[in-house]
Order: C-alpha cells, then sequence, then structure tokens
C-alpha cells in the first residue's frame, strides 16, 4: 500500500505503533520495523537520556529499517530534561519523532535542524490545525475510542478523522479504535494515510508484557474500559478491573480528592500489572479496541495479515459493491 | 451501489433516514424514496393511529417506492395504542418497520405474517444478537456518535459496527455519525450493508423543521451537542445550547431530582424550538455528524452525492493506494 505516510517515513505499509509507556521498547520497534510498519520507542520509558541512548542502540542492532522516538512532554513533579533527551534522539541518528503531550513548538527549531520529521499526535481538530502550523510534518489524531488520554471532548473517530483531514494539508494518522483491515480501509476512506495501533499492539507475541495482559485483551470484550481522571480532566481511558472500578466508585463522590484514589492510581502498579501479569492490582491502559482483538500473534503476521485483508476489503467487497 | 441492504429493502442506495420524531412526516420521507433511499415514518409522530393512516397514505399518493414506518416502543406515561399502530401499519399495506426502543419480538408474529420486513435499531451487540435470534431481517446499529439514545456503553461506531457484524448473519446498517460518502465507504469497509442518518437529513430542503435549525446544523462544530438524562441511564445526545447547558448544571448537582430538570426538557419546548426555529428555547436532538454538515441541499442532491462520491473513493482513492 503506498499512502502519503509510507512515502513521508519511506515504510512498506501504512501503519505506526505510536509510544506506549513501559512498553515501547526495543523488541517490539524493531519487530514493527522489520515488518515494514513505523514503530515508536518512548523516550521517558528510559530512566535517564543515556538509557534511552542505549535502547536507540540496541533498536538499531535489531533492525536496519526506520523507526522513530516518541517524546511526551507532560506536566510532572520530577523535573524531566526533555532537552537532554531530545539531545540524544538527535545525537543517536533518529530522523522521525512523534510528539505528544502538548504544543511541540518550542521543540521544533531543533527537530526540523536535525532533519528530523515530525509526527505530533494530539485529540482534538484544533490542536491538529495548531500543529501544522507550527510545521509538522505528519498528524495522529487519537479519538475517544484511545488507551490513554482522549481529552476531554469525546469525540470518536468517526466525526475526529474526517473533520480533520478536511482541514489539513499534511497526512494525518488515524489513531484510537483501530487493530483490524477493517479499521484501516475504514480510516482510509475517511481521509486519513494511515492507522496508528498501540491496544493491537500490545497483545502480540514481541510485546515486552505478561502474558496474563495479552490473554486479558483476547479475552476483553467492547465494555471493558473505563474513563478515569475525568474529575481532573485528565481523562485516561484503561482497562476495566476491579482497581479502576474503585476509582470510578470515589470519583463518583461528590466530594472526594485526588489523595483519595493516589494510592490506586500509582504508576508502579500499574507499570507492575504490565510486567508481572497481575492484571487487577494496577490501572493499565487499554483501548476500546480490545473488543475486537482475538488473538496474539506475531507483529509480522499481523502487519501482514492487515495489509492482505484491507486490500481485499477493497478489491473485492467495495469494488463489487459499486460495480 | 448493491448490498444486501439494497437487495433486501428493493431500493437503489444504501441509505436510510431512519424515524426521528416530529420530523419523520410524508414530504421528507417522500423525498427519501424519490431518491432512491429508504425512509421512515415515525408512528408516534402521528397523534393517533388516525392520523398515521392519513400520513401513510399522504406518502404513497408522495412516492411510488418503497419506505417504511418506524415504531419505538417506550415507557410512557400515558399508554400508547402500540397494537393498533401496528394495525394500521399493516391495513395501509406498508412492508417495512423499523422497530427501535426495547425487544420487537411481541411484535413480530404479528409484522411477519403480514409479509412485512424488520430492521431493528438498537445500540449494543448483545441486543443486536437478541434481533437477530428473534426473527429480524436486519439490524441498524447505533453508535455514541448518535442524535438521541445512545445508550450506555458510550460505544462509537468504529468499534460497535465491526462488532456487530462479525456476530451476525443478518445484515447491518450503521447509525450514528454519518453523513457523506466519507462515511458511508467507512461503513461499508466496517462490514455494515448500508447507513443510517438522521441529523444530516435534518439539514435538507424537505425536512418538516424551521431553517434556524437547519442553519444551526451548517454552523456547528463537533463539539456543539451535548448528553442529557445520564443519571437517569436514560442518555440523550441533543444540541449543546443553553437549556442543554443548564440541565447539565443541574445534573451535576449531587441531590438534584428529575423535577428540576422537567421544565427545561418538556417535549412541548422542544418541538417548538424545531417547528419556530427557537434554537435555543428547548432541548432538541442532533448527532455529533452536526460538525461534518456545511449545507443545506435538496434530499435528492444529498443523496446522490453521497453516492458518487463514495463510487469515486472506492475507485480512485482507495484502488490508488493498493496499486
Amino acid at each position: 500500500m503506498k499512502t502519503r505516510i509510507t512515502e513521508l517515513f519511506s515504510i512498506q505499509h501504512p501503519i505506526i505503533q505510536g509510544g506506549m509507556q513501559w512498553v515501547s521498547k526495543a523488541e517490539l520497534v524493531a519487530a514493527v520495523a522489520n515488518a515494514g510498519a513505523l514503530g515508536f520507542l518512548t523516550a521517558l520509558t528510559q530512566p535517564t537520556p543515556e538509557d534511552l541512548r542505549k535502547e536507540i542502540s540496541k533498536t538499531q542492532q535489531l533492525t536496519s529499517n526506520p523507526f522513530g522516538v516518541n517524546l511526551t512532554i507532560m506536566p510532572t513533579i520530577k523535573p524531566v530534561p526533555y532537552e537532554e533527551y531530545a539531545k540524544v534522539i538527535i545525537e543517536s541518528g533518529i530522523k522521525i519523532v512523534e510528539t505528544a503531550g502538548r504544543n511541540p513548538e518550542p521543540y521544533m527549531p531543533t527537530l526540523k535542524a536535525a532533519g528530523i520529521k515530525v509526527i505530533h499526535k494530539c485529540t482534538s481538530i484544533r490542536h491538529a490545525i495548531k500543529a501544522e502550523k507550527v510545521g509538522c510534518d505528519a498528524v495522529s489524531i487519537d479519538g475517544f475510542e484511545c488507551a490513554g488520554h482522549p481529552g476531554e471532548d469525546d469525540i470518536p473517530g468517526l466525526i475526529l478523522i474526517p473533520g480533520t483531514t478536511q482541514k489539513l494539508t499534511i497526512p494525518v494518522v488515524a489513531s484510537g479504535g483501530f487493530g483490524d483491515a477493517r479499521g484501516l480501509v475504514a480510516a482510509l476512506a475517511l481521509g486519513a494515510d494511515g492507522i496508528n495501533m498501540g491496544t493491537r499492539f500490545l497483545a502480540t507475541e514481541e510485546a515486552p508484557v505478561h502474558h496474563n495482559i495479552k490473554q486479558a485483551l483476547v479475552d476483553a470484550d467492547e465494555r471493558q474500559t473505563t474513563l478515569i481522571f475525568r474529575p481532573l480532566k485528565n481523562t485516561a481511558r484503561v482497562f476495566k478491573n476491579n482497581v479502576s472500578i474503585e476509582v470510578n466508585q470515589i470519583e463518583k463522590q461528590p466530594k472526594h480528592s485526588f489523595s483519595d484514589i493516589q494510592h490506586l492510581v500509582s504508576g508502579i502498579k500499574g507499570r507492575q500489572a504490565l510486567e508481572q501479569g497481575e492484571i487487577n492490582e494496577g490501572v493499565w491502559t487499554a483501548g476500546m479496541i480490545a473488543g475486537l482483538i482475538n488473538d496474539i500473534p506475531s507483529v509480522e503476521q499481523l502487519v501482514s495479515r492487515i495489509t492482505t485483508e484491507a486490500e481485499n476489503i477493497i478489491k473485492n467487497r467495495l469494488n463489487n459493491i459499486i460495480e
């Protein structure tokens, strides 16, 4: 398949594995690259810029295909040395960066001067317009269905994708709710030039999370996610388990405060859930696409299946309808 | 275009104008039928079964193409003579009925004995499975994006449509968030055999509502709807105006009751808003597709544009991507 996204990033398939905290490491990203799609390491999964340098180097040893690094700028209690992470990205020869979290404008001169192509991930049409304006090369637009932070507008991809693509001239990647060929063709019909998948890549052989997590995604139906942090206007879609249900119950109480849920949503517990497979012991993100995930293939099998089936949907199903 | 839906209902295009309270009257439904799509009168928009008989007859005079009647079974304070409405539908020679509101099982023997094809509108995969089981000929699956009642699961079409089509053998119509060719092709890619549109048909020349309503839909962006009645577990997506914003504010108060909002959401005021164009004086339903509506065409122009452009998307855009 050939789209503006495959051409922009010199990849074979219009499929992106976006940054996932604690998950987007060398093994997964290299497998995605070797399958002809585009994977992103997450800079902040690495505790220091030097660790990121090692992870990039490790990935480069595992693949000769292009891959990128995600740099998510978030308000944090402990200051994060973003500039140093960016420096390592540039020095390591990375040519594709996914920005997220806030307006990437401050980082654009440095990244562009290094010949880096920037795809900005955002959750609203107005932020996508802004990203184009500040010089991003592409936008990844993340709908209400997505894992993690969908924003506060609750606009699903069916509306968000055409609403964005009709306003932008740079290519748009559809994100949130994608995991198979049907979704890819739908995204292309809605004007996107590719799809981004997170949760679907989590349920692959190469994803560095415990098997229980992958199995939980296979077992999940479409109602197995829930939104937390809405009262904080920092909404996140997570797997619906004992912990996130308890968080929701506390959040419904009119006089609760963040400290009432803090111990439930600690990052350490979420990470433990992913790594040790304690699926009910912490809060971990999952998108609605979990409801459509039925197996744990290798990354290569997954990417190849999606593109082959997508071609079939266009060649056979859709062309037959208009004949 | 030829799908299982065009064949089932003997229509030219896989486009349905589903029942809309106060709106689905003879003029609109006949215009939709004459454009080669499938329109539905709403039985309960007519105050008595005899009024419905007259409205059907009026529609039959305006078109010789197939059209249907929507029968929505809802809990009401005043008992509704559903059996008598059904009797009128059968006696008038109507051969297509859209059921909604609750399980159509009690009405199936009567409707099927009259040779009527039944399409059931619902908002969840489990209810769609049930509809197939009780003998419906098709299902219209309504996602989170839709105007009116999206249910309580908040599952958008990108997930709900493939999730439904993969579980059913009868044809599925995608509803909620549709209004143009991009959406139609996306729905077909996701496994649906057609689309249902409500809000988009509201902004047509023939829709029997005030011009101000149509213009409000043209002016709206994708964030111009809001959900009310969530605390009652009877969620409805409506146009975001002064009244619905006030309803939301009251609903946020922990100790409110329905009587606090009853005067704001009265059906009379909503109907007045639609008919007299007082867009800020009552609560009226609108779907998120409002954000993608930019004009007020005739029904014929709209249907013809959608099908022509959909063929172009498949023939040119999609086929070029896989070449």
